[in-house]
């Protein structure tokens, strides 16, 4: 397929977040997905044995342009890491106007690939099929495809950041509640946690991505049409070899009422986000120049004013942060909404949100990559912090050790002089009834890290490959 | 406990598909899982060895009221169909008041239970947590309870309209795309496409409900207050046996910076109430004026217009479905802006958000058994429908048998010849080398129903239980 | 402005309701935008007497391709109609790359100007300015443009509206109220609501754009670096200057931190969609099989389906309503979870969300134009619906003209028969005591229509100008 | 009105934001309000001369127990401060059950209102009126009169916020963007800003609350039950009368199905959350342990922690501000899909979306009052921070004061080195050709403030009464 226009640079100026991951979204990437669904459907007449295959060999060779018999599998079309390759020259810019006018790409899709092919192939063109039947399978392809790079990238994400966990196991910080120090806590059990959320939504996004269905029911749901062409028993197969053919479920049956397939996918999407929101959030904030902890190693400069070192990756992160739990509602009104056998506006709603839903998780997840891997933590400026309420980070255990020697009131006024200025070491050590207390241990955040260490080891201990035993 | 207020109403006048299930998401419902938290946390201590069991069941017993030794499981305080018994008299109004002033419940609660339990018990009351401990661990218990009770309703749900759909296996009616006839389908496989949503929505959720974990990390997230109080090995299993005691699942590490099991739970939420809303839309527009083939049995009447039989049920599902993605979204907003160990305002968006998502999917899935159990059909005026296009519901059929005898061109004439007005039988019979072609036959809608049948009965056997193998 | 590549087609394939709209919103529009802003704040700075004319005629016609001293105003570069003309050479797609860079466009856009323009010129470039100042009135400028646009086309429906209310004027319909015919309406005073609709949000729209402010602040909102270049007295009345050569309202005050400009636009074309989305539900759900009471004239067809008339406008409109709400909220999201003099993700959220929802209204309000020109009425279906409860429509009437001579307990049984199937206008003529009733008359719909006509007339005579005087 | 059970709590112990606020919001109020729309109408009556008003007093009587004749308005029925006063008993929990069996409030009531009353005032009891009628005018009621103590707490703000701001009009501190010091700013005009937003979304809403309509449109909006049974001039008079009666707006047409009204308020109130949470965002931020530049005078403590000295203020707004722009946004999605001539749906989801808008709305007003009345600024905090990047905060003044002096590249050069760690103002004096340059003038930050003081100045000359004149 060689396009007449250069693909869509979709938001370019005005959402700088998304840009590097157009091509996995872009207007030829779901031509060619909605091209895929065509030739799977041929092929699946052609594997229950009702389309002659050579029939089906032509046309799918009139599409892509490679000689039959050596055609290649629904891959090649919508592989992510494949070119498009066609024989077909596919006017874009004039499909979208078609498209515009009747309401979807499929209908003057169809026109276009009767057009191509030899008179053999010409009846297995979109057989029995009706333009839902195309498009949402198309799109179950389109985010495949997207899912399994954004995948692969959370994936790299989750190394990174189990890593950069283990590097700083034992660097003991400041934990912060409600903005203010509470109590000791590691770098590495921060990004423990951001890694166990990472993860949490990558498993739950693979766990969606295989169930992705193929969508074949004819224009009602009933798969008369197919029926009607194959007879019954070709019918009742036909979507498992079509859904095999494409790489996608079986469906259980049609789903062109029951919308699960795209919210469970948007959730999914929105979850990630949330994940990859989390950790610029704190890294956004930990950033600031009063807390400098860390630093993002690309950190945005200025040069009227070099005391800046932006988190430009957590900025583009958390703008993604606030629109994607949007985005994954507007499918849900969608789906919560539609009527009939297929709906008046709740289904086209869905194809630009989960299309704008993937791009902001791609995108996001490429910027955490990079954020990650260059991101630094500054740790003079992480132990003076912790020092900065004096020994009051631990006063829940001075509290913990000193109140069944004190009682809890004497405990009470000891850390209130301390909260007051006075020096907490000194208190401790004047203290009556304290003889084998030693302040400096008692005081010493280091010793009160709790199970952190420990968390961190069982995140790097845990393989946790993603196959179907161990989810 | 003796509330001194009665449990709030808490919708009432302004949200009437909520009412009948508040008491499960009521404020009593909700401090009854504050407290079995406390006193899970106790028996937790208790059950690693480190609290003394005399201590722990003189905690219970002053609490709960029963005498110690007879101290009932976690079941008594949270089950959903338990009754909330206890020796304590718990001032609610002025609980409310006093988490207002402290930002949450935990902190008044806990000073409550410090005056009400004898001295032996007082330290352990509370021992080592954190309120988010306490809060989002009775969050859970509260959610879980709450979904027990709505998947119970689903179930029931799904065998009704198993049985709905079996009923009307073959009752063949006309399938609407984007407003219009297309080709005819049966009420049967309508309502199993209704199941299938409720099915996976259930499902979905009762995987959901099965992981929600406890929570447990102290101030920070390290355990560090438990491993003073009891040395690492026993606050490492404290949260697996806090959990246990519970009934919810063992946390991997504290989730309070990482809230998917919030965000899961919305989400699943959000998924049932699409399911329901879905159902909803159809009910209210198959009962149109116009239309009249379904009728709800508890129709909302009008003694001005006895014409109307308004779908009051199918009414306030709608509302709910309207009002649910804002919800479920609203959980990720704060997921995703999430900052530190314990966010400043992100944790306290989840609470009130959760519980109305619980009473709307509680509310419209009994709205929706009522609605079910109900529904009546309109034979003649499904069949009057049918017909209303004359045979032009078969076109698709029409075209598929015919265009291979009379050529593509000359189907579609006569197609256009019917679709002026002309009665396609009589245009079949007139038609040369047709002969064989019996118009009758051909132009039966319940001839062209394709594979409906059969999805109907695939629904009603596959027998799902919903258990740990076949999910 | 030569762009190396083409304008962005921002969604194609996966959002047909906006395409033809697109050019108001591209990327080479928005880079337009900026440039303009760039230009107007150099001029500004002479128009306050800092800079010298030169310098900025200069910077102009370098930058704008036009002999200085014939230097256009703003209008030709950001005029929706204008074309845009300029000296520059501006590479688009590298532009986007280095945008995604830096966190936003503004910084690379900086350095091609200053290495376009002359020497004297150079300091005259984004004198003072933050990114931010140019990006907010960019997007402004934008916005305008194109909310500009959106009035025209939504005074053209205005009209349309009108028009075809008063055609149908006194067309008596049925009235539905939850999926049920309650009373007698007219298809004109249906229209006429629709219309009010309408013109409310474009009143609203119309004033928001009248007070869409130029952001004029500095690095902080001081406008320090302006009073330094300056002075205080000129710095003070720089924004007024900068923002009457744009066009825009003079700021009160930076407005980097308070996003009202945006959340107000956003919240009114939000009121533009669910107006128009208002009128698609209507025409979608008029336009059902069964009802049939309106059809789209260019109603998307299916060869193989001819009684198909897909509202194809309808469920267009429809989508985009269901989206719009979710991108709205997304403003107000950015708005209030906003920090510091600048937040840390919140306003770069903004820009994609604000664009879309520009490409939403002005596509919908374009099918919104299309869809009333060409709406027809089919006058007979209106009629037999009308009638399809035999005289129960006007049940109401009866109950109140009845009621006095009858009793209300007498006209419940009558109506009570008549909705059990009996003839309701016998009914009337047989029952003792209402000689002087005609029944004919009484049950005539076209006699229960109450003020119908006089609120299209109403409507009609309201000229309603969108002027100062009579906002 | 002597209510059997205690009002509703409305959401206790998950939303402490709210309390205290409840009794604007409950169900007691809003049965309030119907009673007075019921009222209204039957005196609107009286007032277009069709009632007799002697029905009229005895209605009213009736229902409040005041004597006839001595009737008050509806002030006293709905008035924000005045206390509920009724003849009638009203079983609220029996209301609320009956209005979930019938799907609205007003069936239910109007039976219990007609009971109530004596013979002569019954046919004058929801004469002509349709529920909707009644409950969208109780509706605009119910929020107009919690709008107007919530916009005499905005107002109480802006006194706050605007003493705050001029106290600490000249109190340098440092401007972040994107988390990172930028140049100098001042406390003063930080507050300014936040003012100059509480004052726009107050404008906003009391703009809003002015033109809150009355709803009359009988069963299908033409007002052919009041003209059947007033005339069509009684008709035409009865909104506009009704409307006075009840303070509210007369309305131009009914608005049953175009929900303006709702949307319009649900912005404004969205609008008024936002400009809260913005100010919580920077109060929570500027109370960071780090920062230190803010504390809330009630701070939550913590009695183990006395470091710490939670915003407790500010994340319960922030809190607030996740939720609201969500619950504004499904006032939205009820108005775009609204359906027929009263949705099926669409409008029972307005009701509780609204009052958590309103609820949340008061409630955070009320802790933005009380947190600003309160909050202390850390004079020394701001200092230290301010001083925290050495000049370099006021790098940008450097250039722009030395580039003309020294060339650009020599100013990068001697601001770089400063970044890097070298001390500006020795640098500076160190420098040849900046003889008459006073270093500490130069990098005095306090000399580099811009327009602060004068914005200061301008909003607190700025009267802005709230009247019809200068809106």
């Amino acid at each position: 397929m060689t396009e007449r226009i250069p693909p869509a640079i979709d938001a370019g100026l005005l959402s700088p977040v998304t840009v590097g991951y157009d091509e996995l979204t872009a207007d030829t990437r779901f031509a060619a997905c909605l091209i895929a669904a065509e030739i799977g459907l041929a092929r699946a007449w052609a594997e229950v044995g009702i389309a002659p295959l050579d029939a089906v060999d032509a046309l799918e060779a009139a599409i892509t342009g490679i000689p039959s018999g050596a055609a290649p599998g629904s891959e090649s079309l919508t592989g992510a890491s494949g070119s498009v390759d066609a024989g077909l020259e596919l006017d874009l810019s004039r499909l979208i106007e078609d498209a515009t006018a009747g309401g979807n790409p499929v209908i003057p899709l169809v026109g276009i690939l009767r057009a191509s092919v030899p008179e053999v192939a010409r009846p297995w063109v979109h057989r029995g099929a009706t333009s839902q039947d195309i498009l949402d399978t198309a799109l179950m392809l389109f985010a495949g495809d997207a899912a399994t790079v954004l995948l692969a990238r959370l994936d790299a994400l989750d190394d990174a950041l189990t890593e950069f966990a283990e590097a700083h196991r034992d660097e003991v910080a400041a934990a912060r509640t409600l903005t203010q120090h509470a109590v000791p806590t590691t770098v590495g059990l921060r990004a423990a946690n951001w890694t166990r959320g990472v993860r949490r939504a990558a498993d739950r996004l693979a766990d969606t991505v295989e169930q992705l269905p193929a969508q074949l029911g004819g224009a009602g749901g009933t798969l008369a049409s197919f029926a009607e062409i194959g007879g019954a028993d070709a019918a009742a197969s036909l979507p498992a070899a079509y859904a095999e053919l494409l790489g996608l479920a079986a469906p259980e049956a049609p789903w062109h009422t029951q919308r699960w397939p795209v919210t469970e996918l948007g959730d999914a999407l929105a979850q990630t986000v949330d994940a990859l929101g989390k950790i610029a959030a704190d890294v956004a904030t930990l950033s600031r120049t009063e807390l400098g902890e860390l630093a993002e190693g690309a950190a945005g400069g200025s040069s009227a004013m070099p005391q800046k070192r932006n988190p430009a990756g957590s900025v583009l992160i958390r703008s993604a942060a606030i629109r994607a739990p949007h985005l994954a509602a507007t499918l849900h009104t969608a789906a919560a909404l539609s009527v009939d056998e297929r709906p008046d506006g709740a289904w086209h709603a869905e194809w630009p949100t989960l299309r704008e839903l993937l791009r902001l998780a791609l995108g996001v997840a490429g910027n955490a990559g990079g954020l990650i891997d260059a991101l630094t933590v500054d740790g003079e400026a992480v132990r003076e912090n912790l020092a900065l309420t004096g020994g009051l980070i631990v006063s829940e255990r001075v509290n913990i050790e000193l109140a069944p020697l004190l009682g809890a009131a004497r405990v009470q006024e000891l850390i209130a002089a301390a909260g007051a200025g006075e020096d907490l070491a000194a208190l401790v050590r004047a203290e009556p009834g304290l003889e084998g207390i030693d302040p400096e241990r008692l005081l010493d955040p280091a010793r009160y890290t709790g199970l952190a260490g420990r968390l961190v080891d069982e995140l790097a201990a845990d393989p946790e490959p993603r196959t179907e035993e161990n989810r």
